[in-house]
């Protein structure tokens, strides 16, 4: 699943990236960082797209934030007086990252801690200051025999040298281990130097005999070692993990997830001392093998049998193939902005407007993308909404495949949301937001990683014929981007906006998949190439969605369309088999984990019973799924075990609490049994009626790669989403509101009015003309009748004046 | 849900619309019909729209189809010679539609008999003839005490004086009546006379006292009454039937559905003789009186409770209202076809072609659009495709809501195709079809009522970064759209075919709702303004997809993830809580009526068991839901009866029969207790194994309104979808085929080649520059990094030529 971009580069690439040991320094470094450019605050903004509405000048339109960012990560002068105070600090016995060695402390991470929601909400509201900043500082803690990751606070900042201290982080944890996760990849280098290196080369003459090379730790091998993720913790506390070879790929693409190899080995590699590390047994074609020595024995016995492999192509590239289909090398049709931007965004407050929505952008190495303090309509409908994790659970009758369950924060969405191709991720006349992450005692920023735009559907957002006239209004949306490639997979993130008051979130993900080698593996996937089975997986990624529905107080309603029958006062004592809605409200965190119905017969709403319209109804937000999303497959994963209890269910509501801001931890995979968050652990019984509510929402698929997923998996068929849309809660339909509809008017069948309410036909496109669609619609309403008895094809009848339709009356 | 159109007219415009009993010709006529126009075939070819593309040329490309389209309906010459000659069969004793009276027969529809299948496959083929052309005639046989619709077949055409003749048409009924069905609209004018009218008179007084106005069957009423669909049909075949009042409307909005009455009243009008209809008695305020003159007493006597009404007005209005939105009236994006268009229409045989796609277009009266012979890649996917029927079921605790269940095939969604309007509807630079139907001896043809375009999504359809490159394509599809009215409601239906081999049918539901009154019917809907509610509802729209995959002997896979608990060769003995799959085969009718199983973990797949791929796997289209579906809510529907049994599932196989080409007969609610056919009779056990399958598919969604659906249901959130998606149908992804993408290679951080694979720039669009897009594809890949300790912002770390990343080593 992961990190495929820095094989092939040479050994110390090997060495960081074909285990799941990676510290998340090394794994960040590895990303694609550190072109050489001056720094300066304008030199990362990203101009206007001027091709496509040159005369409407060239930016955004800038827009000044009426609060500072609370959530908009710590400045540089911030990042860089905290790591200066840090490396003060005897008591953390610090090491600069490129100097650090394996017993070596040092940072793995400094970010802005985000503020409490109980702070921030009078700061929101005016009444109160901003709230106070710290950092949320990770130490990789090394030098110790028991290698552990350190989440500690410092602040408040500014640093100064008397008031600022740190303290361990472990107040948002559900264990209490004053911040402290076992860190089970502190010895990714020396393990592969003094295990696996010498394991695959006990081995090379076989895999030279099986697929022509061997791993080594060399540049030049051909093949590669992956490792399983999370590795294999058992009861006894013994860390057992699987290897698997695959090979390396010859192509330049990045497809060595559909060439792995069907040879495996299992090491125990617990504690810090490699003298205690060891090489438990190997598997091939099905047979376990105890030592490398019968493994060897087997092998170079009579009659054993040597399967085939898969080897990359044309198959595994993306590059356009086959023959060029019609007329497709003229331009297919394409979205401008002819009137440019329509929406305002403050760069420096990463705070964004468009029509009556308006949203702070906050972004994490962790997580990515989350917005903050979603206001519609001069209410806040959403405090926090992001992603919290996302789940890539595998499944096999091998044990690469059959222990691979990768929770992909741990190497963080943030580093790896590179740059958006303008016109193909994005329409060419997007707006693009920079992102930051901290990696190394340096801020990395990924330029143009968010991109923001306005679309138009195909469809329209409303319409109705009537006799005498029709109405119709465009569909105009706003949505805001990003894209992380986690290894071998890209996953779009899209938070879109409607005119009727709706946000939708989308999940789409491409890539090449994670293959599994075909052999002895039917149950688990389809065979896609020679050697090659689409390994069966099922994607789960959590959301938070923080609601507030005027104001915290919050209920969630269950409303279910349910069959009954029943006998009324009109029915004659006949009974009659029909439906009702049933109406209830979740009492408690008892109660709160639900699966979407069956049939989608029962909406979830949040609603503020004290906040009632004006016909008494209490207004609300339904939250439904848009695309279809999916819950974890597997019952109590012997992978996972309490690392991701949050993938369980559908849709899951708990009371709102300052210590439980995150779903998962960046490090339950490394203690699955007992991670630093464990989500159920959230549910104890608290009341869910009229408090500060969360739900928390997953997105998914059950994916079951077939030759369709050659060479990438598309974003048109992967895909997931869940909208929250306004129910009672305001009077009407907001998208009324919007001047691009029209009416027009054909009373008896001849246009008398096209109404388009001011729309102007401005455009900074001498090409597009808008005004001339509108301008056409004059020849609107126009339909023929042919006598056919008697039949004359010339014959006109009616008469065009009277009323349409009756000839006869 | 009904023919909102036409209220408001006059007298004889509310006697055919305010009941369900109007003959189809009635409806028909009421349609938008007769405006005064040559005919000539030029006339009625919409030009290709020249604003987008003013150099490309001002048409769709021309193309011919490999043969003439066997379901393009009949010829003029035919229907004018069916027409006469069924005038010249005594036997029919037929009288013109505009001289008929109530005891005259009349033709009802002449359309073409769409060809068995049977026939057309050697035609398709190329090894057959044309299949034999015959017309399919509805007669309303109305000179007779038993009034009924008769479809009969006559030909084959052309018709031959003495070889020509007719025949009953029941072959394709479950219930043989040799094509006869009751009809019990026969009367509707002399109902209205003799019945409903004295009935409301005798409450003149009271409505006017309530509601300040009365229905007296006059021109300047300020009241309407509607009648329950489908009639009350008792089991002793009396038909007793609701009628409630409702406000006509004031504003000139096509409204009138938002201000229902609380009065009802019942009566009994089985037969044909007035003298033995009456008034079964009055329900208000949820009591019941058997007698008018019972209710006439209550509502004289002191106490009575008057209820209050709801008024239309600005609320009821879909012209733009309220504050003007921040930019708003500055167009939106918009998208634009610069290079003109990229597929071909073969307008005479209403033929298309896109890309490897190519099918046929069908349309008719009861149905509207059907795509017949879907071709991809030279193969048969799909030989048929369209909708069958739509169900929108209420509920109430009143008679009106509790006993409307609209089958609206009754109407027909051809006549109420109507003009799509260019820019809102569909893209401006779409291309057109008309569609006709047969009305009254005519033929009638609305224009512009099919629209064809390409689109491109404002996602890409694939993606993936790698550490030294970046590939993404555009999501360019193809959709073919229509819009039918049925009174108050806006159904929108799409086909859309996208590279990837993958077909999508979406319906979207918007225009007026049906409210409730909504005092004692809390139970049924949200009460959305004064007296109105949200009446609850279920749209159920069924689907025929007759899937050939590689010939006509298919069979249904289903493949489950499925929570399992293994022990492996190399799990040390300890079993292991993962996940499978487990594939099983339909084997017949008997287990062939799905639901979408919960949580998506099952996939539903039409695979050819003889047809497997290069890796031995069965080639085949699996069908997902796209956006959400529904079946119907309700077991056993009182109102229903046998008439809808399609709706109780959400898919549903069959093995193909000549004589089960339609889910549901256009008249299934002249007799809902034993309608024409019953779909229920389809399923009788037959072998699904190899067999040529029919997959019946609804689409749909449990309605239940809210304030957000005033003044229209908006399209955004009512719409529901199913997709035909190949799953190991090809070697690769087919997608891969287009030039649309890009690969940009950029190691160590500087662009080397952008490589966009033939795409030309040629713009008939000056200002739409499309290569500068590419060109400005240069600029990709800049990110930045500044360290912070030591801090100098704007020191520059790296030297942009070793590995990226790796500063460390």
């Amino acid at each position: 699943m992961k990190r495929s971009a820095i094989f092939a580069i040479n050994l110390f690439l090997i060495f960081v990236a074909c285990t799941p040991f990676t510290s998340k320094t090394k794994y960040a470094e590895s990303g694609r960082g550190n072109r050489v450019v001056p720094y300066h605050e304008g030199h990362l903004r990203r101009q206007f797209a001027n091709h496509t509405a040159p005369n409407c000048g060239d930016t955004a339109i800038e827009t000044k934030a009426p609060l500072p960012n609370a959530w908009g990560g710590l400045s540089d002068q911030e990042a860089a007086a905290v790591i200066s105070w840090l490396f003060k600090q005897p008591d953390l016995n610090l090491t600069v990252s490129s100097k650090a060695g394996p017993w070596d402390n040092s940072i793995l991470l400094v970010e802005q801690q985000r503020p409490n929601k109980t702070d921030a909400l009078p700061y929101l509201a005016g009444s109160g200051a901003a709230p106070p900043r710290f950092a949320h500082v990770v130490l990789d803690i090394r030098a110790t025999e028991s290698p552990h990751f350190a989440d500690i606070l410092v602040g408040p900042l500014p640093i100064q040298p008397n008031a600022t201290s740190w303290a361990p982080l472990d107040f948002s944890n559900t264990r209490k281990t004053q911040g402290r996760t076992r860190n089970l990849a502190a010895d990714g280098f020396t393990l592969f130097e003094k295990l696996i290196i010498p394991a695959t080369a006990s081995v090379a003459d076989i895999t030279f005999e099986l697929y022509g090379g061997a791993f080594q730790g060399q540049f030049n091998d051909t093949l590669m070692v992956r490792g399983i993720d999370p590795l294999g913790q058992d009861e006894n506390g013994r860390i057992t993990s699987w290897y698997m070879f695959s090979l390396k790929g010859t192509t330049g693409f990045d497809s060595w997830t559909l060439t792995p190899l069907g040879l495996f080995f299992m090491v125990d590699q617990t504690g810090r001392d490699p003298a205690q590390w060891k090489v438990l047994g190997w598997f091939y074609n099905n047979v376990w093998y105890d030592s490398t020595k019968a493994f060897r024995s087997a092998f170079f016995a009579p009659g054993f049998e040597k399967l085939p492999t898969t080897v990359d192509g044309k198959w595994t590239s993306t590059d356009q193939q086959g023959p060029v289909l019609p007329r497709d090398t003229l331009s297919p049709p394409v979205a401008i902005a002819p009137a440019g931007p329509r929406y305002s965004v403050d760069q420096k407050e990463k705070y964004v407007e468009w029509m009556d929505f308006s949203f702070y952008v906050g972004f994490s190495h962790d997580t990515g993308l989350t917005l903050y303090n979603i206001k519609y309509k001069g209410e806040r409908v959403i405090y926090e909404l992001g992603m919290q994790e996302a789940l890539a659970h595998y499944a096999g009758a091998d044990p690469f495949q059959s222990g691979t369950s990768f929770l992909d924060g741990y190497y963080g969405f943030g580093p790896t949301a590179w740059e958006l191709v303008e016109g193909y991720d994005c329409p060419a006349y997007a707006t693009y937001m920079n992102t930051t992450y901290y990696v190394a005692e340096t801020t990395h920023t990924n330029v143009n990683s968010i991109c923001l735009f306005e679309f138009t559907a195909d469809y329209p957002a409303q319409r109705h014929s009537a006799w005498d006239y029709v109405s119709v209004s465009k569909n105009t949306y706003f949505s805001l981007r990003s894209v992380s490639t986690l290894g071998n997979y890209d996953y779009m993130f899209t938070y879109s906006f409607y005119l009727d008051g709706t946000i939708n979130v989308e999940v789409r993900a491409s890539g090449y998949i994670l293959g599994a080698y075909y052999a002895n593996n039917e149950d688990y996937g389809w065979r896609i190439h020679d050697s090659l089975s689409g390994s069966m997986h099922d994607h789960v990624l959590n959301f938070k969605a923080d609601i507030d529905i005027l104001g915290t107080a919050n209920t969630v309603q269950l409303v279910s369309n349910t069959p009954t029958t029943e006998v009324y006062p009109w029915s004659q004592g006949k009974p009659r088999n029909t439906m009702k809605l049933t109406r209830r409200f979740i009492q408690s965190e008892d109660e709160s984990r639900l699966n979407w119905d069956a049939n989608g017969v029962t909406q979830v709403i949040v609603v503020n019973k004290n906040a009632t319209n004006a016909q008494g109804v209490s207004r609300g937000y339904r939250i439904a799924p848009s695309f279809g999303t999916a819950h974890l497959t597997i019952e109590n994963s012997s992978s996972l075990l309490n690392s991701a209890n949050w993938a369980n269910h559908d849709i899951q509501f708990t009371r709102q609490h300052d210590t439980e801001p995150r779903s998962s931890h960046t490090y339950n995979t490394q203690d699955t049994a007992n991670p630093p968050i464990d989500f159920n652990a959230f549910f104890n019984g608290e009341s869910l009626v009229q408090e500060d509510l969360v739900a928390w929402i997953n997105l998914g698929m059950h994916h079951v790669p077939h030759t369709g997923d050659l060479p990438n998996t598309i974003f048109t068929t992967a895909h997931s989403g869940v909208s929250f849309m306004p129910l009672n809660y305001l009077a009407g339909d907001p998208s009324r509101q919007s001047v691009n509809q029209v009416r027009i008017n054909y009373p008896f069948h001849k246009v008398k009015q096209v109404e388009t309410f001011g729309q102007s036909n401005m455009t900074c496109s001498p090409a597009v003309d808008v005004g001339a669609v509108n301008a056409g619609l004059w020849n609107y309403g126009a339909d023929f009748v042919v006598r056919k008895y008697p039949f004359d094809p010339n014959q006109q009848i009616g008469n065009g004046t009277g009323p349409p339709g009756f000839p006869g009356f």
